[in-house]
């Protein structure tokens, strides 16, 4: 880890900006070429873009199965950790995962008045516990569930709930380097006088109130992770987005104060823009609960009685095992594929030379038995030698990645996506074990 | 109109911090009674409700339907715009809006790549279209569709698209009183450097650039709006939530720069939490798709793909009509109630002589070919005489409204949802007609 902080010539300014940039572009997915961007936001993204892509003269978009279908060797998109992965698993399941909700059905606002979250709907809290209780992979007893309009959403909650409305100066807003690329620009893009970013959590060194973010396993290089400020005004906020089977062994039930998880990175469903805090201080998650009210008046009914459905039919997946081998349990289908993938990304990197990855120790999973090394949604690869730029160096064999300084590090890295289709991860490992350093 | 600004002896803070008391607590709906307010954002309406409340000794909740079931002299909270009035149209209507999704569909962030609002479904960009042209209320040519998280998502949009991100000071932002509640909560919560919540548009005397508000039909009063300030930096938002035929005359197609409309104010579907930005101007478009991206990373593909599907059933009403009885058009079905509603909350107040109401001059509606007066989703009552503060004195009478002090403007005025299911609506006027200054 240490290794990779070399964030050197490069200000905090800079690194939002660009990150900004990066996101915005990125996360936009469409290149105008020949035409200014539009937004501020985006251009110098845009910019880098066009300059890449300055042989099209019109729109062109970066959907990979359109340009497989092109002849296979266009551009291979795997910025995001866009999880059409799963989309195999839940075509296969059928009718047991379809949802159906008539025209009348929650129109009003409310979901449970009763609770201290109303709009949180009973089955999918429900659906929650259970799932958790199956994996095993955290606490539920005693916590409030706080539901969001994915843990994007729920990040902002957080930060306004736990940065007092009447301090001096904003809350310091740390994450140990190499963070997660949009927890920069979530906290400063509205430019609130409540929380402001901070920077990388090994450098941070003002007295004072601090919130801190652990992200585990951490997004973008899988590694498993603790508090590094450990200061006793530090707030900790645990985003366990990706602590599920067949990411990494599950040790044990997380029991900390406040636990992110989603719906994106559990089950595969990110369109769905659901997830949900685990939280144990009754007044953290009722000021959760007032920003979403502000920021969305709620979460999509719609969308959370759907995401019960799925991680009702994940749970029943278990029902069955050892009785009938009609369905793979969903981690079991998740965890073969992730290891799969792995095996193939590590041989192509061994072949080329030109890259190296992260190892992971091995630990037991207490949920499926098994000694596995973490295999992550994302890999967080290294260029070696000359290579100063990974991701210019990948995007001119046209592989977009995000590079190393939008997660506060070093341009040698790079954030993959390991959660596309086969046919798009197949294609990358395909042209990343045949890549040598003087072509193209 | 003039006459309703009445916010004498009230500074700004108060007002924002009352009202966001009120809307916090209130949207809440839950009463702890006994039990300190963990919000301190909601501190002060939770301890008028305790006092109002103070004989029960736990939990109880606001829900009419429960109410009415315990004997029918409980509470009526009237005090949101929760449009359940339109559940039984939805129930009658049965199969033709059932929405079904199965599993492996929308997994991908991604809607449509091509599109400028990359998280925009497709067939809910056309149901927005299609619809607007058989109603006829506002221009879809030319036009960028943003979908948000509701409408107050796509408020919080603009705001952010329309602030220069490296202006001197933040961007004022104003509304005529009375002015939705939301509105100054939302500009100031994050308390953004961006812009700032500058009050009535009335007062407005600042020099320099700002966004003016334009809500018509307004929420809460009813009447129909113009620009209020026209000076030339100004930036007009224009909420048109409820220009729809059920509450108000269509008089042309609306052809503003920025309009925006919300599922819940037109087919009543609140809990799906969608609303849609109609803007003429690329940049802007582009810099509130931004916001979304950021604040939520999009829109729930599941409630857009549903409010397709209720939206196409709503113009599909249309296609029948004349041939066949089977079921009534949307519309019609809206405006029936609404008419009745009206005539019997007048007959209420013209009994009981404690209240007022205004009065909307007739229009004919080029969609219905009706000449009517407007008939609002919120009653905008007065109460005469004595009584000062009018949403205590029903609150006395066990009656929840929100008060004009949250609209900026005087406590003798409460708006009042004219949305509630007919059994709570019945309740209501029934105890209105029966008010008397003396008793209780």
């Amino acid at each position: 880890m240490k290794d990779q902080k070399m964030l050197m010539g490069f200000t905090l300014k800079h690194l939002l900006v660009l990150s900004l940039a990066l996101n915005v572009g990125l996360i936009s997915r469409v290149v105008y070429v020949g035409e200014k961007s539009v937004s501020g936001l985006c251009l110098e993204n845009q910019d880098k873009k066009e300059a890449h892509d300055s042989k099209k003269s019109r729109l062109v978009t970066s959907t990979v199965s359109k340009e497989l279908q092109n002849g296979g060797d266009g551009v291979i998109d795997l910025d995001h950790g866009d999880p059409t992965m799963y989309e195999r698993f839940w075509h296969e399941m059928g009718e047991k995962s379809t949802f159906v909700i008539a025209g009348h059905q929650s129109i009003s606002y409310f979901s449970d008045v009763r609770n201290l979250c109303w709009f949180l709907e009973p089955e999918f809290a429900n659906s929650v516990v259970r799932l958790h209780k199956i994996v095993g992979n955290a606490i539920t007893e005693d916590r409030h569930i706080v539901v969001g309009t994915g843990s994007t959403q729920l990040f902002q909650a957080v930060l306004y709930a736990l940065s007092p409305p009447n301090a001096s100066e904003p809350m310091s807003v740390v994450s140990a380097a190499p963070f997660y690329s949009l927890y920069p620009l979530l906290t400063d893009y509205l430019m609130s006088a409540l929380y402001k970013w901070a920077g990388d959590a090994y450098e941070f060194s003002k007295d004072g109130p601090y919130i801190e973010l652990v992200t585990s396993p951490n997004n973008p290089d899988g590694s498993t992770r603790e508090p590094v400020v450990r200061r006793t005004k530090g707030l900790l906020v645990h985003d366990l987005a990706y602590y599920w089977p067949q990411y990494t062994p599950i040790s044990f039930p997380a029991d900390h104060d406040i636990m992110l998880f989603t719906v994106s990175k559990s089950t595969g469903h990110a369109g769905i823009r659901l997830g949900w805090a685990l939280v144990k201080d009754r007044e953290i998650a009722k000021k959760m609960t007032n920003f979403i009210e502000l920021n969305t008046i709620g979460v999509s009914r719609d969308s959370q009685l759907r995401a019960a459905k799925i991680l009702q039919a994940v749970s029943e997946s278990y029902d069955y095992v050892g009785n009938s081998k009609e369905t793979e349990p969903f981690f079991e289908y998740g965890y073969n594929i992730m290891a799969k993938r792995w095996k193939q990304l590590r041989a192509a990197v061994n072949k080329s030379k030109l890259f190296s990855l992260p190892d992971f120790p091995p630990g037991t999973c207490t949920f499926s038995g098994r000694t596995f090394e973490s295999q992550p949604a994302f890999a967080w690869l290294k260029c070696e030698g000359e290579i100063e730029d990974c991701e210019s160096f990948l995007r001119s064999h046209k592989i977009w990645t995000r590079g190393g300084k939008y997660f506060g590090v070093s341009s040698k890295y790079v954030r993959i996506s390991t959660l596309s289709r086969d046919e798009t991860f197949d294609l990358f490992t395909e042209r990343l074990s045949a890549m040598e350093l003087e072509s193209p």
